[in-house]
């Protein structure tokens, strides 16, 4: 069986996953939100200390007895401070930037906090953890999922003992899961989701949970009907009341603004909607994260603030106009539904005929 | 109901259209033994003057009684020979280069042909004809399919009257069927199948027929779980004994060998097998279709004469190591059963928790 290794997605009520969104639209209540609604929710632990996310993980708790997951970024190598000067002097010219520096986004510790004080799963984005550290994981009783965007990616993960392979398309907002950021792989571009599902189908037997711009129950269908347990989404739940997202962010999803992959904002690649700042600086960005990120963290901040949204990093994917605005409980029963009858449809129209 | 429109696809005993593959792998051979397998086929009429086209709908109907359809490029603007100088100076340093020339692919003539002596259905790609150009094919019986890459294009389809929308992923193999071929829309990189079915689900009650990197049934049944009425397939049949697929073609297919969009060889972005002649040329090729296309014309065929991989346009989608050796006839059957099987399994599945 492809599945039997993920209890939890042997277990789930409706095959939705809650995408975690780092920097803001995640949240407690979000994810408790989604867990009480029988999804499973994942709860975003990049760009927090391990004292945070413990205190994220104790709220959600509080708000639900369901079982749920935390999401944590891999950390990469530093970037060479001269690969990131004439960037950093190219922003300098209009803004204030922050200190580019390096760290591990706290990485030692919220590993230690999650082997001492264990959730249902920890899934990871931007790489695959060691064999050494996903056994620590295990004996915890913790699942492993694994966000990746390629089949070599997927045959890492699978050496490495992950239990679930979290399949990403091109067409996912935020960032790129990929494991390494290479420039000279743009221009080979991403593969599509259902191209990703039946190339990872051919490759690996270990379950898929398919992401990457599923906004309705037919987007799920879809990806159940191709071989995925489940759909993971993200940016169709950023206008949810129990969301983090910012003012400026929820009000741009709606408008039918194109997205495309940028390195502008964070010094990997994200796809966030075109505004000023991305279209002006998206040639000469460089690899740089997370030196990037702590760059641009403060002129981001102060257009959020100024209700600015040409300078703020707009992540959605690329079905975002699709985006409602409802309770997330309400949201979740409302695309299972919508995925059942799309199955069903499918199956009925076509059945006479085969 | 959204498919009431097309008789074709009302009546059609498998949800498989076989994609127009023009330039070569697309013959009445091919076409006729998808339709006699039970799916819609279309024959490739780009590249082929009036009276070529005339001959091979002669031959598919002289090898099958089915109904079959047949596929116009839309011709677009010259391109100013200045734009092209630079371009044609660099190839022209290692190549013996044709002659750019600009011509309409015998429009008006297949045009009058097909309205003269019609088929089930006229597809087009790289534009949509007028209403009136349709008008005259609705009037001799035959239905419009227009295939689309965006929202934007279908709304025109629609507004001019096509039947049918064929959406095409940023999966798909060979040329994007994009209206118009612009270098500022590439940064915004092109919509994911499922993204795409998804937006167009919710912008137009047409039809839908999804292609782009779909390989298996799985993929087949996740294009109509997401509410597609077929798929459309064409990279998969590229090995098929029917096909007109050239043998260097055929090798290059089952190397896992990345893909990627290039104007290189045509002047119009399309998806192949990364070579040396695209890694070299993709970042200075302009738009300048069918220009360039003449102008390396020489090139690639004394290359596939020579077997030379490294010079041959080796169109592909993103799922093009999936593509199987097998009479077409056995892959259509085998395509279907897995279609219903993956549309079963994913309902059976789940049907027990929603």
């Amino acid at each position: 069986m492809r599945d039997n290794r993920s209890v939890i997605l042997d277990q789930v009520d409706v095959p939705i996953v809650l995408a975690p969104m780092a920097g803001g639209p995640s949240t407690p209540e979000l994810t408790a939100a989604v867990a009480e609604a029988g999804g499973f929710a994942q709860l975003a632990a990049g760009y927090l200390s391990a004292a945070d996310t413990a205190a994220r993980i104790a709220a959600t708790r509080a708000a639900t007895g369901k079982p749920f997951g935390v999401n944590l970024f891999v950390p990469g190598p530093p970037t060479p401070a001269a690969d990131l000067a004439d960037y950093l002097a190219e922003l300098g010219a209009d803004h204030t930037l922050g200190d580019p520096r390096y760290d591990t986004d706290d990485w030692d510790a919220k590993l230690a906090l999650l082997v001492a004080d264990p959730v249902a799963a920890v899934s990871f984005t931007f790489g695959c953890p060691s064999a050494a550290e996903i056994g620590r994981l295990h004996a915890a009783g913790s699942e492993i999922w694994v966000t990746v965007t390629s089949v070599d990616e997927a045959r890492v993960a699978v050496e490495a003992g992950a239990d679930v392979l979290i399949a990403q398309g091109a067409e996912a907002g935020g960032h790129r899961a990929t494991f390494v950021d290479r420039p000279a792989d743009d221009t080979a571009d991403p593969l599509g989701l259902l191209a990703l599902l039946q190339l990872l189908t051919a490759a690996t037997d270990r379950p898929l949970v398919a992401t990457g711009g599923l906004a309705t129950g037919a987007g799920i269908a879809a990806a159940l009907a191709a071989g995925a347990v489940a759909a993971q989404l993200g940016t169709v739940f950023l206008r949810c009341p129990e969301a983090g997202t910012n003012q400026v962010h929820r009000a741009a999803l709606t408008a039918d603004t194109p997205t495309m992959l940028t390195r502008a904002f964070t010094g990997r690649r994200a796809r966030g909607l075109r505004n000023r700042f991305l279209l002006r600086h998206s040639a000469t960005a460089p690899v740089g994260y997370p030196e990037i990120h702590y760059a641009t963290a403060p002129l981001r901040a102060a257009a959020r603030a100024a209700g600015n949204p040409d300078e703020v990093n707009l992540w959605a994917g690329q079905t975002h106009t699709l985006t409602p605005e409802l309770p997330a409980g309400e949201l979740v029963a409302q695309l299972a539904a919508d995925t059942k009858a799309a199955l069903e449809k499918a199956l009925s129209r076509r059945i006479q005929h085969y």
